[in-house]
């Protein structure tokens, strides 16, 4: 179904930040001329912290500005990186004298693009570093491994060791450790819907599912007959816990993200399906996130994310924040 | 597009619950036997709070029990209002000797199964109250009008009441005051699919919305022309402005509810369209909460509520929560 409530598509992304900012006034400013979102109140003596991409992920990025996470995120057009331009923009808009950190997802176009805006902001003596987020396991080389619904993790991570006064290697240590720890893949029932063309992001069957989707409409890695919540649940499971070390002593976050139009009845099945497949395997769950917190915009279909916690990471993950989503 | 992650459709609801619980251990608790959602830690020596209907509405009601909401959530079949013998037994798993307040939307089988159930637990000698909430200015006659999105703001004001002290009495009274000063209106794009048959709610043609919808998959009470956002927030907050009672100092708070699968993106584009018509008319907003608040599964459309508040209704809705969605 391709209707959208929208005004001008070329100006969707623009008139989506201004109304994220208009209705978080308190937590949220937009930077003019640009579609930053930053905090209201500007962070001092702390790392800061930036992500961003192609727009179309709601609530990510900008949900995720906030006291306790983001300084900045970017929205690019829709499923497009944003240019160095704007990430050097943003850089600028929130650098603090600890340096800033930028949460990059491992796309050609994101890394290009942010790497290129670092090392600009170096060269004019800011200290900035980044570190690239590559959660999805359908893709089997680890190089080509793209970042989606794990980023959310750490954003959090590195949100919280900035507020507890990590420095910015520090921060990026963590931030590296948790991405090391944290294996996402997901499955999608139907496609999402360009703003501009109307047209679907890729054509599917009846009773087909794509598996290893990215987030970015693309199609899967695979096509397979549509499956129940419960082995779907085992397949992607058991796909992420054989890309991972891990003994029975390891205790685990799982997030349960919606692409976008999944309901949340669906949602809690796969969460009680999941649960279930953990438990028996001898596994312990520290805690579990049920929602959307990575989209394609109206993608149907889910992702599970396993991340691994030790002691500091689980601290981390604890610390409270003030953005968008419960996290 | 009926495809969804499921095991067995008459299980659903059930399953539903249990993985909300097995989720959220520390929050929710699962009755025995009933798709009833408890807190994990009993309230004790305030009033207690029970809302539910049909499922299908998630995150309601259940994402909303815990500390400054709800005590108890019901979750009927889906669309389906669950019967008297369970709300009794909510009723009875959250009763507190300051007694129990029923939140019941205003459709005839809640209204019906609701009040039997606190006859009954009034018989057997337990405190028990109800209020209905109708913000649905779809419908004319306001006896007909049911409960939708402003529901929510119902759990909020009554349950920071039920915290701070109030009475049963005083807590009814504040509920009824803030339902009176709550309308909404909605939109539907596409309709939602039943678990069971896969079959649509309702038919729609490619260029069509539905107006004035219901949350139950009905269509709405009229079809028009597909508009733009800035056409459909003038609308619907002209229809909403012009049922209620206020002069150039009232403060509202504003809710963009997504009925599923409507994307943040176009639901922020509405914030931005609806909060500049509020201010071009001189109203003030005092906060405004985008997002997933009360569905109909993976229907495609929004609502707009607009809840206006005093001193008393700006205390209780700043009084904090531990639920699964930030309000």
């Amino acid at each position: 179904m391709n209707k959208k409530i929208l005004n001008n598509p070329e100006k969707v992304v623009e008139e989506m930040v201004e109304g994220m900012a208009m209705a978080n006034p308190n937590r949220l400013k937009k930077v003019n001329g640009f579609n930053i979102l930053i905090r209201s109140k500007k962070k001092q003596e702390r790392v800061a912290l930036i992500s961003g991409g192609g727009s179309g992920h709601e609530p990510a990025h900008g949900g995720y500005v906030g006291p306790g996470m983001l300084d900045a995120a970017l929205a690019g057009p829709v499923f497009t990186s944003p240019n160095p331009r704007s990430v050097l923009k943003a850089i600028k808009e929130v650098k603090t004298n600890e340096g800033v950190l930028l949460i990059i997802k491992n796309y050609s176009g994101d890394v290009m693009n942010f790497k290129m805006a670092a090392q600009k902001a170096q060269d004019e003596g800011i200290k900035c570093d980044y570190v690239i987020v590559n959660d999805d396991i359908a893709i089997n080389n680890p190089e080509d491994r793209r970042g989606i619904a794990g980023t959310i993790f750490v954003h959090k991570i590195a949100g919280a060791a900035a507020d507890a006064g990590y420095n910015l290697e520090e921060t990026k240590e963590v931030a590296n450790k948790a991405i090391s720890n944290i294996k996402s893949k997901g499955v999608a029932l139907a496609p999402c819907y360009s703003p501009g063309s109307g047209r679907p992001s890729f054509e599917i069957g009846e009773n087909e599912m794509e598996v290893g989707l990215g987030i970015h409409g693309e199609p899967g890695v695979e096509v397979q007959e549509l499956k129940s919540s419960r082995e779907i649940c085992k397949m992607i499971t058991n796909n992420i816990l054989e890309k991972m070390e891990y003994d029975k002593n390891s205790q685990f976050s799982l997030m349960i993200n919606s692409l976008g139009a999944t309901p949340l009845m669906e949602l809690n099945v796969m969460a009680k399906d999941t649960l279930e497949l953990l438990k028996n395997r001898g596994l312990t769950i520290y805690n579990c996130y049920v929602g959307n917190f990575m989209t394609s915009m109206e993608m149907k279909g889910a992702s599970l994310t396993l991340f691994k916690l030790d002691e500091e990471l689980k601290t981390l993950l604890n610390h409270p924040v003030d953005v968008s989503i419960k996290l």
